[in-house]
């Protein structure tokens, strides 16, 4: 519930900042709560983790117990979770943002998510007089931090009005692409189809590679420099030369993305076959227990299938 | 056969400039063929279309009517032809090059093909005391016209040495990758891996946002500033945007090199279903009857297929 009995379109601290809150200090979401800080916004953030809580209360930010109280008196509520299913909770819950936060504030959805879950979403929030901008993002937890996000974004006038100062805040550049719900969505989900499938690519390939007993090193010398060369393979081969799958962006990650994007081709009737072979990469990767490894151990799961000795963290290939 | 009674291993013209021939003046080998005149080779170029050898004669350089007859004083052969069979006619069917060309002198080949072919071959010319150097290029037309290829190349350290002034001529980096046939091929082959399914999954991609409405000229600005990007899409993406499908590179390319890709895994029990998926969408493209343009056009497949429409030529879509 709003504990304003009149609703403020951009509620101030005492101080005067602008108030805004963060719900879900993950990676992407504590380096823009602090982003958002650094820029002089007065921020709740919020989080299913108490440790996050306390971290950023450690920090100097405000801490809330829930993401109503966070964002019972803010302008911009920023939403950070891991996908449309926590989105639509945090939303529409019994207790949930929309209910509570003030008339006129917009909600800032950064989860990646189908698209037609995104019109749906905003369409429930717009109805009570809130502003609904689909958001989501790019650019990793050290960019989040730097404030140096990219961010795909589209939603009424009035929906990227109300935001423009958090989103300057938190990002280095901000795509305006279009004035409706989903269409941020959609760019985001054409961005993941891609990165989801250089990722097993490069899987494939460099596996590959090793069970044809080449150099690894020179592989990624040679690819880098040549026009099989691809954004993600140029930052997730190094994992695999270094035998180093702690998770920067999980396996799992594209399990839900990549399961996104057949949800997607599936109800408008587009055969989508290299993502789909791709999507079963992943999800053997989880099956041979990689879940909560790093997605570039998509290419142990081709070194397993295939009786294949990758490097080893330390040392040269086993 | 040698028109010597004396091998020699550079046979120099009366000029004593090095006498070097060029096998293929196609697009890539004709820039060969005039990198290796501009850096002072006497350039011996042959083809089976003689309208190819005419314009190279028109340009100052020597032709020749058959590849024995190109080879019988070439210190260095350069092969550039289409695929491995070809390669093979060139230097072992009667009359071929491998009985023509002196001993002592390199065959540096440069069609993409299966390292075990290559390993053949190479064991087949150097029986005979001639050098073998295993030389994938990559780099397109305009830079083979400039000497500003990359070549992949691995040899014994003698077809090094003998091709030596050649490869400096042609080329802007020569990788040097092992001291036996077969490793150059393994590589170039890694790399057709990867460029072949980012071109199809670039196809999907863009595609896909058209069927979802999406402003394709905001989805290339995007994309290649996210990690969704690849030097392929970065490179291919124009074509479609544009219309334009006139073959800077054929669907048919990739027909082949995919499929000496799936050769190779089947030999080796390595499962490599995104490549196989990628195979399959430009054998789609070949079935459209696209074989014979440019690659970009797997995107013309997709959208067959989903009912979508792409940019047309000089206008918005269609």
């Amino acid at each position: 519930m709003s504990t304003h009995s009149t609703p403020l379109a951009t509620p101030r601290a005492a101080s005067g900042a602008a108030r805004a809150a963060v719900i879900g200090l993950g990676s992407m979401g504590f380096g823009m709560a602090q982003s958002l800080r650094r820029a002089g916004f007065d921020v709740a953030g919020t989080d299913v983790n108490p440790d996050a809580v306390a971290r950023f209360v450690a920090e100097g930010g405000r801490g809330a117990a829930s993401p109503a109280e966070a964002a019972a008196d803010a302008a911009v509520v920023v939403c950070v979770v891991v996908n449309a299913a926590q989105t639509e909770a945090v939303l529409f819950a019994p207790g949930g943002v929309a209910a509570a936060m003030p008339e006129g504030a917009v909600f800032v959805s950064s989860a990646t998510m189908d698209p037609a879950v995104a019109r749906r979403l905003a369409a429930g929030l717009e109805a009570t007089g809130r502003h609904y901008l689909d958001a989501p993002i790019s650019g990793g937890a050290a960019r989040a931090a730097k404030g140096e996000l990219t961010v795909m974004a589209s939603g009424t006038p009035a929906a990227f009005a109300a935001a423009r100062g958090a989103l300057d805040a938190m990002a280095a550049k901000v795509h305006e692409l279009g004035d409706a719900a989903g269409i941020g969505a959609s760019f985001k989900m054409i961005n993941q189809l891609l990165a989801g499938v250089h990722i097993a690519a490069a899987g494939e390939a460099v596996a590959l590679a090793a069970k044809l007993g080449l150099d690894l090193d020179k592989v990624y010398e040679v690819i880098t420099g040549s026009a099989g060369n691809s954004w993600m393979f140029e930052n997730r081969v190094p994992h695999i030369l270094a035998g180093d799958y702690r998770p920067l962006s999980a396996i799992e990650i594209f399990v839900k993305d990549l399961g996104i994007v057949q949800d997607m081709v599936r109800a408008e009737r587009f055969p989508a076959p290299i993502a789909a072979a791709a999507l079963q990469m992943y999800l053997a990767s989880a099956g041979l227990g990689f879940g909560r490894d790093d997605d570039s151990s998509v290419a142990r799961t081709y070194a397993q299938l295939s009786g294949t000795r990758l490097p080893q963290p330390g040392g040269p290939a086993e």
